[in-house]
């Protein structure tokens, strides 16, 4: 009989403390979507109130099967639980689980809070007790409580006492600082189970501030604590929280824990895990980290001949599991005898079947790595990659041509002497034997400029003739820019991605050194895209 | 009295099987010279023989304190040590110590050697005995030891014993693969130990393939190990080695460590740590890590307004060491209310002293605020922060004024019938009372199209008047787009490296939906922020 593990992922709140990061309500979404299928328990949505964004996100909150949960912390000292307009904001987002955070560090409680350690103790448990009394499931973070029980072990603990009294569900112990060592988080685990709060109802969440977050946290579970805090691609303030992008495949794949536990990840949503982690780099816009743990691009990639040569008789000699059960795959450079399966692979994504031997799996290969060089990427623009192999199988068929394009961009004063910035672009395209010339300005309903490479957008889908109506539904989701190496010069790259009314989403690329240019091609591929798929759809009907 | 722990530094040798990774002999003399400097009581060079860029290093390696090691192969079986020319290349570098890897594990040794298991034992005595006998100090790196432990703890054991009887000052076990979990590796270390490898003769070498290559070497150490090998900013094949960036201030900063060891660095040498780290970064071009412990430009970046406010009571409230200790520093976002503190200290950074009382202050964060809702940062864009705090506190001149501007982008066939872009840009400007109007286009050189923002950028500075020359030397170096929430809309952000002659080098940003527009923004700041400096240049003169 396996102990059952949760999994709590926080990259909706504490990942949003890492410098520079800032999630639109959109992207909150697509990240909650996507933590749902991999399978985690719970997820924590932001701190309603305190964020305008954050409020906005659990209005608009998906349904999940994960527990959606609110973080906030515990109320004021100088008033009651019912009259804290700060918590009763937590609780208004109405989730299903409350999270709150206190203090368990009497130095925090007098130094920073200025109360007295009693009163904070009331407030741990008037909080809870409220959140309780509400229907709803309570966790207690217990902020900097590894620093607290070294300073004073049995305040902290009374604490912890008072929010499982309460009724706390879940009693999460934070090393808030990150300074605490594994070792040391193994033995205060341990010493607050023998103190009388059940393994069953510990969580921990660490910080990588000594690079020990995964261990750490893997050192809590060995002492007996059953709830996992962290965060996709260990996002999170300075260093970050703990990795669930690795402490999962840990869990899942490693010894002891494979057998020791269950989580509610599959080992089939697992293979899922390098595709959502690219996918929040990409929302971060973030090159991803080659070298990460299981999911980054060189985490299976075999440099030294020796290793290489060895790989190649048995993948167990060099590997320490096999990178598909994480959705990665082997890189062994210049082994065109992996590349091709791997093609296959992502042909066979595409819905496009090659047999093994085809002479034109090679001669795809050789574009792709020519593109590349160029500054293409074709990891996250699948759409582009797909009309390239059809291009080389001669599926794809000819849907329009463009003749020409031209965009101005101007900024002048206008008649109220304010200066305003404007874009027009014409776009001619040949279709069906018949020339189309299309025109549009960069201005939107509101009369806000939207820039050359918006007016370009529509001029180009404004008259495709009979193709209009199938791309009538199509919609630009978002636009990544990044300067990159083509060949020797610095070259721009621009995906883009696009979404319709049946929910598909694809990438496509551009790249050139005029900006562009690289959008109106990237552009061209989501047109073609599209038009390649509505295709299938007639067909088959 | 405290136990002595040494440090192996690999980075030169097992750091460059890093993908993309291949040091100069100058790069490795600069490496080597910090890594001295640092205190590492080991630096592995490289494998003489095997690479010829590691046999010219050799050649000119640098004076150090820290012993010299070559790293090398057991003998191949059916030779004798003295006859074996891959051997004897790695003597032949002349260094104090040599450390030969061989294989420990039995599956290893029969199905990658090939060999018989006894042949292998007797390759790793023979050889050791042969390093010995030259007067060298011998390591041996025992590859896969703990799968082989795991696999046949007898046999693993036994090649430790060659090893050890042979001579050996040092039997490192190599976590090959990286895939052993730090409580296993603890355990199998302790048994080692116990079968009578004596503690004071192992070293520990791990692979960050599950995220914990520093807690292995910690549980190593805890069991009794004495030499840890590692690699600046945890370079190394797949997933890393060993960080020994995060390592050493774990060993010298936090308990027990700092209390039980010694090592041969200082804790004023630890305060390089930092410069060392971005200095390899500098090798690599690569931009460092911002998260990275201890040494990442966030690893003191408070951005939590709760912890930023309490930081500023007491730093040792939200953090676990001293940044100075490492050579960082704490960064405290200017968007709150610890900022302004954090904003003079930014603006004495840019020359610019103001009173702490002063109402600039909060009205230069006022403003800050505002732009960064926008969609501005100004934590890398140091240039425009400083021209935005100048405009505040009436310290930036009006060099000229942007009347208007106007770019098209035209993609057509030539006639040649090849498709071609080309852009245009009219800049009209007013100067010391005089309009000037300037034109260009965006081709190099080659006759290669550069894009709109390149042929703005040529415009705008063709004709200055009285500045022309002050921003003749100005070369833009860098430009990164990023996709950005303004308000409630999508806005693009560009950030703007530019230098100058006299090597300064400076980042300004310009944000707008319009992608050129914002560019240009971006550039009417780099050349502005040139202008005020190279007027401060003379106006000291």
């Amino acid at each position: 009989m396996k102990d059952r593990l949760y999994i709590y992922d926080t990259t909706l709140r504490d990942g949003q403390q890492t410098q520079g990061v800032q999630f639109s309500t959109d992207e909150k979404i697509r990240i909650a979507q996507a933590l749902d299928e991999l399978g985690v328990d719970y997820i924590e949505g932001g701190w309603p109130g305190a964020n305008p964004t954050d409020s906005a996100f659990f209005d608009a909150r998906p349904d999940t099967q994960a527990r959606f949960t609110a973080f906030g912390m515990t109320k004021r000292a100088g008033r009651s639980a019912d009259n804290d307009d700060v918590l009763a904001a937590v609780l208004n987002a109405g989730t299903p689980a409350v999270c709150l955070v206190g203090k368990t560090h009497d130095f925090h409680v007098t130094a920073a809070l200025g109360i007295g350690l009693d009163e904070n103790v009331e407030s741990i448990r008037a909080s809870v007790a409220h959140v309780v009394a509400q229907g709803r499931e309570a966790l207690f973070d217990a902020e900097h409580f590894f620093d607290g029980y070294k300073a004073n072990p049995d305040y902290a603990l009374d604490c912890l006492r008072a929010a499982h009294d309460a009724g706390a569900r879940w009693i999460v112990l934070c090393d808030t600082n990150g300074g605490t060592l594994p070792a040391e988080i193994g033995r205060i685990t341990a010493a607050v189970i023998a103190a009388g709060i059940p393994g069953a109802r510990l969580g921990i969440h660490c910080h990588n501030d000594t690079e020990n977050a995964v261990a750490g946290s893997l050192a809590a579970i060995d002492a007996g604590a059953r709830q996992i805090q962290g965060t996709l691609n260990g996002l999170g303030e300075r260093c970050g929280n703990a990795n669930l992008t690795t402490l999962l495949p840990n869990l899942l794949l490693k010894h002891p824990y494979a057998s020791r536990y269950d989580t509610g990840i599959t080992q089939e949503a697992l293979t899922g895990l390098t595709r959502i982690s690219r996918m929040l780099d990409e929302i971060l816009n973030r090159v991803p980290m080659r070298q990460a743990p299981y999911v980054g691009a060189s985490a299976f990639a075999h440099k030294a001949g020796l290793h290489a040569s060895a790989i190649l008789k048995d993948p167990s000699t060099y590997e320490h599991i096999d990178p598909a059960q994480v959705g990665n795959a082997r890189i062994i450079p210049m082994s065109n005898q992996a590349g091709q399966s791997n093609l296959r692979r992502r042909l066979a994504e595409a819905g496009i079947e090659v047999p093994a031997n085809s002479p034109a799996l090679a001669r795809i290969l050789e574009v792709v790595k020519e593109r590349e060089s160029q500054g293409y990427t074709y990891d996250s623009a699948q759409a582009s990659f797909e009309l390239l192999a059809r291009g080389e199988l001669g599926q794809l068929p000819d849907f329009f041509e463009v003749k020409r394009y031209k965009v101005t961009v101007e900024r002048r004063k206008n008649k109220y002497n304010q200066m305003v910035s404007l874009s027009e672009a014409v776009v001619v395209v040949k279709v069906d034997g018949e020339k189309k010339l299309s025109v549009s300005e960069s201005l939107d309903e509101d009369g806000s400029d939207r820039g050359p490479v918006n007016a370009l957008a529509r001029a180009l889908s404004k008259d495709l003739g009979r193709y209009s109506d199938m791309i009538a539904d199509m919609r630009l989701v978002d636009f990544k820019v990044r300067i990159t190496q083509g060949g020797t010069d610095a070259v721009t790259r621009v995906i883009i991605d696009s979404e319709d009314a049946a929910g598909r989403r694809w990438s496509t690329v551009g790249v050139s050194p005029n900006i562009v240019d690289a959008s109106f091609d990237a552009l061209l591929d989501a047109i073609t895209w599209k038009l390649v798929h509505e295709g299938t759809v007639v067909s088959a009907a």
